[in-house]
């Protein structure tokens, strides 16, 4: 019988078949006419689960989409617990036209797979399922204890796992969660987070007149709710990227002199970095390097504006109701409920009488910072070093992972985010893709995670 | 044999008839889609001028849409000519959503008739026609010598009667135009529009990110576009409608106080007008009258945005690029071409370097205003009065018709303005009507304008 790496190692291309196979479920959670596939891809997981050799394989009803649980509990009562979290839905994908192959059709380029939630998430947490089946078709057993709770609306506000954690704390207990859902600094150097940001998601409505009006015949007279949203998405704020929203800093925790030590060690090659994104120039708060704006400073974005009349040509029309989505990224020690009310407290201080505003509230989500002098973390340096040939940074990332936080808050449990992805996997993006070298170093890191934490 | 006022009104069934079908063709100038649509419809008007037993009818053929010709030139050396100039084509009908009955399938409810194009233009200049065909038929001849020119792109820019009039000046050469586009103020009040503003429209791109970013692995490092479009939109005129721009307003002529109290006698019922609107408010620049506002001051308004991800629910990208469509309205003496280089040059003074702007010109056309003291605005005066048993107003109109400028430069001659709708017509929106009892009343009113002229 051969060890669980040699055994990944000669598994490659099934694995890669497997993955696609995956990917090509568009399980598109925040879209109603995909409500069906991402039901296929729960059973998907569930079932590559069951196959893995994991026990008590079950989806989860929720009023939204299923959770899959699965768990191997046979490592003994000395042996450590590891509750590993995923998500199996996927952003939307559109625009569709500026993908250069079908997003869900997945396609191997060079050393890279392209689809949608190629990265984000499903490539990441299927790294898991292959470690265990690895484990449990050489050794037969596990070295530590280990639970998965895998969602299916990570990208559409996670409230069925969230309302599920609080009401099943024994079902989930464990002694660390592990999750693979953010990115490393470049292919040959991973990279460890420590921190996250959190979420304030809102939508907003604004509306002028009952109906679409001529500009010619009314302008001047009457308001226009797009002339206003300029207004208000300038008084949000200020063209170096300083929120002016009052009391929006109140609570964020300053950085420390050791932490922008750290975080100044990161080799972060700007120039690359920029070139990647196709702007013209790195930009935002002049107080704080690139690093520190990009994990460690929260956020204010508008993200989707649509309204008056968008086909070809003009239309001289004052548009009746206009619609933007705008969030904000929070850092410790910001309270999204509060930042919530805050923002729309203020943005009702700019509408005039002549307009009316209505909010609807997205996701919301606290950010999360984990000790990085915890047993897990260290046996998660040692991993990647073993896998990667080199010793991981430690570095906050920007995205929102809400569940870090309520693992925190109900299970008592801190995370590692064990991340496989990098920064150019375009995610959330047209041509998503994915660097399979990663995928298979990271089912290395994983089995060498399980047997080095169960030596601590 | 008849005289054609009483032949006009026992044909009135058959008029609305031929109306609806010249409704029923989409003739949307502005979308390609509907090209053949807008020639049939100039087509349509053809045949109908030649039934009307007008003379020299021919299509001219243009870059995009054809204009209509037609004479009928039999008066006398001394009788003076009138140019009759209108538009075939129509406003696009999105968003078909709130159309409650079809937008090409004309409907009659109490006194209205509803489509688009109802009373922007269709249903106004389809009233000279009747009005021609009217005498043609009773008398066999007209009191004065009658031009027809109708293009097909007045929703579109206007380019090829533009480019037309120019060089044919002899075939439009004329002593007066006519022209029916505009609004009368209530259904028992007409009025003379005598000004008109003009117009300057502008397409604006603004691109960050070469493609779509994740707004947690890049917000805060990267500026987003439509962040930055708030800046430029609350940069471009202030919260009470005072546009910013530098020089806007330098060769704006000042209100005369003559004209002021001119303007002050309009009966215009602000409550009936704003709920007419379904604003919770009139609004605009306070030193100025609602009347002022409407017609005679400059504005700036933005049409329609699209950027980012606009589909249902939340999505965190920081766009590539978005799109704005932004038009001002003129008064004399502002110039449209200097407004528009005005207008860009403080846009791009407002980019930062981290965005790139582009920009498409729209059209453009100046500000325009009619002597009433001369005697086709006194023939005009009488005929409205006598088919309305009232009074006319004298007005500014808050809309643009290039056209007037152009004959006024290249053929020396004023206009009339002899508008039929009303301000509730609904132009350019969904819903559009036209008030029937006026496009009756407008046939008598065209009739006794072309015998009252004839007796100058």
């Amino acid at each position: 019988m051969s060890d669980p790496i040699t055994f990944a190692k000669e598994n490659q291309g099934r694995y890669l078949d497997e993955l696609k196979a995956f990917l090509r479920i568009p399980s598109v959670s925040t879209q109603p006419q995909h409500d069906g596939d991402t039901a296929v891809a729960a059973q998907w997981f569930a079932d590559a689960l069951t196959e893995a050799g994991m026990e008590n394989v079950r989806l989860i009803k929720t009023p939204k989409h299923p959770l899959v649980y699965a768990d191997w509990l046979h490592a003994g009562a000395d042996a450590p617990t590891v509750l590993i979290y995923g998500h199996y839905d996927v952003q939307p994908a559109e625009p569709f036209d500026l993908w250069e192959t079908p997003p869900f059709e997945p396609t191997v380029k060079d050393d890279y797979l392209y689809a949608r939630g190629a990265a984000d998430d499903k490539g990441q947490v299927y790294i898991h399922v292959k470690a265990v089946e690895a484990y449990l078709q050489t050794n037969g057993r596990l070295p530590i204890n280990v639970k998965f709770i895998v969602e299916g609306e990570e990208e559409s506000g996670g409230a069925s796992l969230s309302a599920f954690i609080p009401q099943n704390k024994e079902l989930l207990a464990a002694d660390i969660a592990l999750v693979s859902d953010t990115a490393i600094l470049s292919p040959n150097q991973p990279a460890i987070v420590y921190g996250l940001r959190g979420m304030c998601y809102v939508l907003m409505d604004l509306t002028g007149p009952g109906r679409d009006l001529h500009s010619g015949s009314f302008g001047g007279g009457i308001n226009n709710p797009l002339n206003v949203l300029g207004h208000i998405i300038a008084g949000l704020k200020d063209e170096q990227g300083h929120v002016l929203i009052p009391g929006f800093y109140d609570r964020v925790r300053p950085l420390s002199d050791e932490e922008r030590a750290l975080l100044a060690q990161l080799p972060l090659d700007e120039s690359a970095w920029l070139a990647e994104t196709g702007a013209p120039e790195a930009w935002g708060e002049p107080d704080y390097t690139l690093v520190e704006r990009l994990g460690a400073r929260p956020t204010l974005d508008v993200h989707g504006i649509i309204g008056g009349y968008t086909g070809p040509g003009g239309k001289t029309v004052l548009p009746s109701t206009v619609h933007a989505k705008i969030s904000m990224r929070l850092v410790p020690d910001q309270n999204p409920a509060e930042i919530r009310q805050l923002f729309e407290e203020y943005v009702r201080s700019l509408v005039p009488p002549s307009i009316k505003v209505t909010f609807q509230s997205g996701h919301g989500a606290p950010a999360s910072i984990t000790d990085y002098h915890i047993p897990a973390m260290q046996a998660a340096r040692v991993a990647y070093k073993e896998a990667f040939g080199k010793e991981p940074v430690l570095m906050r990332e920007g995205g929102s992972i809400p569940v870090v936080g309520e693992f925190q808050q109900h299970l008592g449990i801190e995370t590692v985010l064990m991340g496989f992805g990098l920064p150019t996997d375009k995610i959330h993006a047209p041509n998503e893709r994915y660097y399979l070298p990663n995928f298979y170093r990271g089912i290395k890191t994983s089995i060498r995670f399980l047997a080095e934490y169960g030596k601590k």
